[in-house]
């Protein structure tokens, strides 16, 4: 089981915590596009602007794969859409085409500056990855980011992809875990029948323990 | 100690975990506008639109007050900002007059959906507070929204001023939480005196273990 398609797919794409990016390496990208962009070998082009996309969730130290080590270090994913699927999904609670989600990765501080407790985000970037819609290339695919610029195509037998067409609440995507949209998909019916099984199931064990 | 505005002023508008907000609530709010609108009697009316502006980090149960009862219920706290602050911030290292910070906590949920472990946030909103900068009223003030359209000015006698006014790395605000901007700050030459003391205490303090 996994949440988002970084999870399982982590050993594919994932930087370790010794090299992270700075987002200052991540802007010397000229792509400033909102749309996917690939390159002549088929690589995608990472968005250099998607901090200013439209925020949809952060998690911590979420379901990890057991062969990724972060006994030393928590984990933030944030993650972002582009700002025309946004609106597309506020109005029908669907994805529409060239839909593009870009999850960052960033190690979690502790203690620095004047904060004693909990959790912040640092300035430590432990990996980028992108999932999109582009009907033009078979729909919904992953890529993993092992540079800054250009990103990998991940494999259609991955399990991200099962996992995300199972379980993900809208069209293979986890909008259950995406708080202001699950409301707008209810309302619009736009639910996967994966996702409405996972509910169904989860009722009745509740309903059995009572 | 505090990070960020709401730390210490918790008490002011906190909202409780068992009525918490949810997004549609707020969105019935008629203020879509990215600049300050007051109430005749000085309100301030929350901007419905916020979850559409900049992000710039998440905490999860940062240095909380101790009168704050989250023995329960962990919080996510997810800060906005608008976007033609962000801009001039980008360009210049400043935040210009009508910057407005929303701090936005969120429940935190562990098992739920397919998801194990870890922390993702929930739809459950335990409290909204804003911090802007309105050179007509005064310069930076906080605002506690204890209900969901308007929120009342926190006086500047609070513990937030002050704090904020002694730590955060530019003008008043915890830019050093903030990792997208950290290096923006750095490279302007925008840090407060307070943050590059304390900043210069901490490594002397480092320096001393050695």
């Amino acid at each position: 089981m996994t949440r988002f398609w970084l999870l399982l797919c982590l050993c594919v794409f994932f930087l370790t915590v010794n090299a992270p990016w700075t987002p200052a390496t991540a802007q010397t990208s000229a792509n400033n596009s909102t749309a996917p962009v690939y390159t002549a070998d088929g690589k995608l082009v990472f968005p250099a602007k998607y901090r200013e996309w439209i925020y949809l969730t952060t998690g911590l130290d979420m379901d990890y794969s057991p062969t990724v080590n972060l006994a030393e270090h928590s984990m933030f994913d944030n993650v972002f859409v582009n700002p025309e699927a946004y609106k597309a999904f506020v109005a029908t609670g669907k994805w529409p085409d060239k839909t593009i989600f870009v999850l960052e990765g960033r190690v979690a501080g502790s203690k620095g500056s004047i904060n004693k407790g909990g959790h912040y985000q640092t300035t430590d970037i432990m990996s980028r990855s992108i999932h999109l819609k582009d009907e033009s290339r078979g729909g919904w695919a992953f890529f993993g980011f092992d540079e800054p610029t250009t990103g990998n195509h991940i494999p259609a037998q991955a399990v991200c992809y099962s996992c995300h067409a199972d379980h993900g609440a809208v069209d293979t995507t986890f909008v259950q875990f995406y708080p202001t949209l699950l409301e707008i998909a209810r309302q619009k019916g736009t639910f996967s029948p994966g996702y409405l099984k996972d509910e169904a199931a989860m009722a009745d064990k509740k309903e059995s323990k009572k």
